[in-house]
């Protein structure tokens, strides 16, 4: 399975694309930091994102687009301009026809390193571990687009195997019931 | 000169289209309101926003788009979903490559009323009077898609009137040097 993760932001945008299977090591296919003018217009700041983006999961063809949720809990300014590049990752991904996933900064440090509450350090020491890469992803931006794609991976492994328990435990009851 | 206004909403997105030159009153050419199901998935409902108003933008062919900028004053999840319909909405029009500009929520109101704290009834009225409308255009994010489009018009006629005016000044300064 292949993921293109999307750290979104106006100035510096994320993306990490990892190829993998639920519970085994990925391998990490490239990393991308998109980065636009903070004095440029709005409207050019978008395109130039909008563009960029649909560029890379057209040169990368992932399967699935995983993007990280906003929150309003920083400075406002910063938030707005998150909002509105996420708007973007998640449109990039939607317009491709791919699904869409979002996760929380916590989901995604949990996934990566068991502690919702990790410091950028330890996400970004971990990344550097499980993808096994020479040298940390930079910036900081790089390396969660990759803890994201990680996330999504075993996350999707994880969903997969309560669905097909779920499943298995539907048939067993069934078959409880044709029995008797 | 054929403005469309856009007030972002996640939910209920007005989009408003008039016509008309500065200092005299426009013609409503049309309005809309889209909508998307908010207990629908985020990818969903900005894919559908993008894909009417993309929609919107080629059938009514305008010159430029005004879209209403978005502030973190209010509830903060709606606040979220207002920046990211305001991203779909300011990309519907780059994307189409025509200008946009932002409008605050106050230089719109004093646009149209005279007064940047008039209330969303007066507002409505004003936009019904100034287009000469049979009856006042529903839902009130119809109405606010209007007023931007005017605003925008008598700005934009109100920016080239002093650019003229710093213009014909630098001129005549230059004609004084020349003649000393």
């Amino acid at each position: 399975m292949r993921v293109l993760g999307i750290d979104p932001g106006l100035t510096r945008c994320g993306v990490g694309v990892v190829e993998g299977v639920p519970g085994r090591p990925g391998t990490m296919i490239a990393y991308h930091v998109v980065r636009t003018e903070s004095d440029d217009d709005i409207a050019h700041r978008l395109l130039q994102l909008d563009r960029a983006l649909a560029a890379l999961v057209a040169e990368h063809q992932p399967e699935s687009v995983a993007v990280e949720r906003v929150f309003a809990q920083h400075n406002v300014r910063t938030v707005m301009g998150t909002a509105q590049a996420s708007a973007v990752a998640v449109l990039a991904g939607a317009r491709a026809g791919l699904p869409v996933q979002t996760y929380t900064p916590s989901e995604v440090k949990a996934a990566v390193t068991g502690s919702g509450t990790a410091g950028k350090a330890q996400v970004t020491a971990m990344v550097t571990r499980l993808l096994q890469l020479d040298a940390p992803p930079k910036p900081a931006d790089a390396a969660d687009a990759l803890a994201l794609a990680i996330c999504h991976i075993w996350r999707g492994g994880t969903r997969a195997r309560i669905q097909a328990a779920a499943l298995a435990a539907a048939r067993k009851a069934h078959q409880g019931r044709v029995r008797r």
